[in-house]
């Protein structure tokens, strides 16, 4: 197969054999994957959507969290790089009996298993298992800690319509207290050089984060004329304990991207959403569906990145 | 492989890209479905499974009502011909996040789908998504609607067993109203030129159907004796807000296939059932595995009718 | 692939169509499967993981019990021998609309499958069913009755490591009486010249073992000195209608394996558990983490014995 034989291997640069997070990577690093997820976004554009580079490998699925794009994207990822995918779910599972979840992992792993995709609601799951296996372990999601293949699409997706990161400003709106994709996204933005605004309700926006460098802003409103890329953020209700500001409609009466803001902002401003969307929530329909809205590029590059991030983790030779 | 190089391409007739109900199909292009998913059942019955005609294409699940036979049939199908094929749960999925059916669609194909096989309690939803897709869409059964490619398997196995659909009087009897399978049937088998009866409590089978030549009957032994085929329908309890007649014992006693009605048919009678059986209700078991009953080769004609509808609608350019 | 083309064919002393139960097996028809299992664990340790022995042909999965370990060690196995599986999920099928097991079988069987692997909570299930198919049929545990592939790669585990079956002392410790595992392997390695000892508290442990040659014990500290293999069974409190002992920690003082029990133990002893384990309970981490301790390589085993048990019983003719 053409293809194959011209693809080369894994580049010097990428060392790990996991992915737990994007705070761990450098930004040279970071390039490397947006750099192979282009390759591969290029071929499956074309149409030839099997580049069996993981042939008799074989990933796992472990999601402990409700995923419809995550899991799928994860698992097309997989086979269209020619391996087998297992889903594990946690419902009718040996953990119903008492099994610890590294047991579970283990007896997976022994299966002959190459890589486990985790997505768990307690953060540092990923990690743990990485203490306790042999095999690659993909982070896709653990609680508000990190989601670093949603960050990998969503700044693939900016430096595939506006062409760079660095210097751009990037404002994540919404509640980034429980987005692990709004943390993702920042270590990897800060890291190739954009500023990052965090913009929401007080309650949800902590001004810990100008301890890094990234501006804090409680009014949509007055930063609209100066940023270059939205990433509206969904409202998790399944994560919050109370609700963190008085009615959803205040909430989409301040932070909604809607029609009147788009007017205010730059003219070839980029808006993103991890999804699912609330229409009418964070994003009006008109925004959501309009030419500024690059949300159905970032599903298609989900894929890209993944198939990146498999390829390069169980390529690479365990340190 | 000698299998695919003799197969050649669609037939010039069929035009369509989704196929979303039969009661729009004309009759040639009944006919060139029936003709191809012969021969996909004459090359499966000798053992080979695997006609790759659409490796490297991908087609989804989403199914959202309880399904064995159509999910299954579909998947394997899907299969045969070389395909991947995802599962889409409603469950685990971001539709319980408040998204909605077409984003969540529009994220799936975003993935680089080919293929989107729908099942959903509500009318139209194929037809919707069909609207807002670039990529096929086939009907796997919309509420009391349409299920297209049960109509075709009911139908094929009919022609195989009886050489012709034209002439010959096909009765569905019992539950016309909440069912699916019979509409679809009823456009089907007029379009061949078929006689249809529809037969069962007056309460579960309108008079409207007279409008377009169907023959009602509320009397199943009154037709005994000039039917070529029964179609025995499934009660389906969980579609019916009111129990439509007093007892599941007296349907059984009226409206039931027994050995002495069987007695009153002509000789060579075919007895259906859309599956799965209700046995002792709407066919008793000695005649549901008897010599007339095809029930087990229309689920073998499943398989070979949904390889032709994938074929031929994934390979057809969209209009 | 020259895997493939040294492989050969299965040998003459294999008959056998389904894989029901050990205790109609002979010593020469388990030596048979756990040989060939020997050749597939082999291959697989070198690394590559696909044998393509049986492409073209279908599993389907038809669990109505939780399991993650067997039912996904299946569905490996048949991957890794190049066969499509299809999980049938109970939840989601025509059996909540009233169709009876049988029929829901042959359905998935006239889709042209080629072997069911069932797990039931009543026992006899398989039976049924391969008196009603014309595939494959393979348990996978049904009730307290068998569960034949466990006790495969229990007893491979133990030739491995020890070196032979004949001569050697296993003790099976716990819930004899709602144990398929203990059952199976007592019919296995009795066949293979090994002395059993079935020990647990009295509720637990039947004194009719002993009418087979099983010997039966209430105390594991008055064996520890003299048992080459203990397999430690799991409480399965999901079976227990009445508590079969005063508390859980009791069990766990009486006949829990630890550090302690170990040290009395003999030095090569080899420590086995079906799993999932309720560490603690049953065995205390240290012990099955430890030198003696085979849990792991139970697992891997478990994907080579199916895969030997589904290439013998799919490529022999049915008689």
């Amino acid at each position: 197969m053409s293809i194959l034989e011209n693809w080369g291997s894994v580049p010097e640069g990428w060392k790990h054999y996991h992915l737990l997070d994007i705070e761990s990577l450098r930004a040279e690093e970071i390039t490397l994957l947006l750099d192979q997820a282009e390759r591969f976004r290029a071929v499956l554009a074309q149409g030839d959507r099997k580049i069996p580079l993981l042939t008799g490998k074989t990933c796992v699925n472990m999601f402990f969290e409700n995923s419809t794009r995550t899991r799928t994207s994860f698992s097309l990822a997989a086979r269209r790089l020619g391996a087998d995918v297992v889903d594990f779910t946690a419902a009718g599972s040996s953990l119903s009996k008492g099994e610890t979840i590294i047991d579970t992992a283990k007896n997976l792993e022994s299966m002959g298993i190459d890589c486990v995709v985790v997505r768990h609601s307690c953060p540092g799951t990923p990690k743990l298992l990485s203490e306790n296996l042999k095999c690659s372990v993909l982070n896709a999601g653990d609680g508000a800690h990190e989601h670093p293949t949603q960050a990998l699409l969503d700044i693939l997706t900016i430096r595939q319509r506006l062409g760079r990161i660095e210097g751009l400003t990037v404002a994540m709106v919404g509640d980034i207290a429980h987005s692990r994709t709004a943390r993702s996204n920042i270590w990897g933005l800060k890291a190739l050089g954009a500023h990052v605004i965090v913009c929401g309700p007080s309650t949800l926006v902590s001004k810990e984060w100008e301890k890094i460098g990234v501006e804090t802003s409680y009014s949509l409103d007055s930063i609209l004329d100066r940023v270059d890329v939205f990433n509206l953020l969904r409202i998790q209700f399944e994560r919050q304990v109370v609700r963190p500001f008085p009615s959803v409609r205040e909430y989409a009466h301040l932070y909604g991207m809607n029609g009147d803001r788009l007017a205010k902002t730059k003219k070839d401003v980029l808006i993103l959403a991890p999804g699912p969307i609330n229409r009418g929530l964070e994003v009006t329909p008109d925004v959501a569906d309009g030419p500024q809205s690059a949300i159905l590029d970032q599903v298609t590059n989900g894929v890209a990145v993944r198939m990146a991030t498999l390829w390069c983790c169980l390529t690479s030779s365990r340190s």
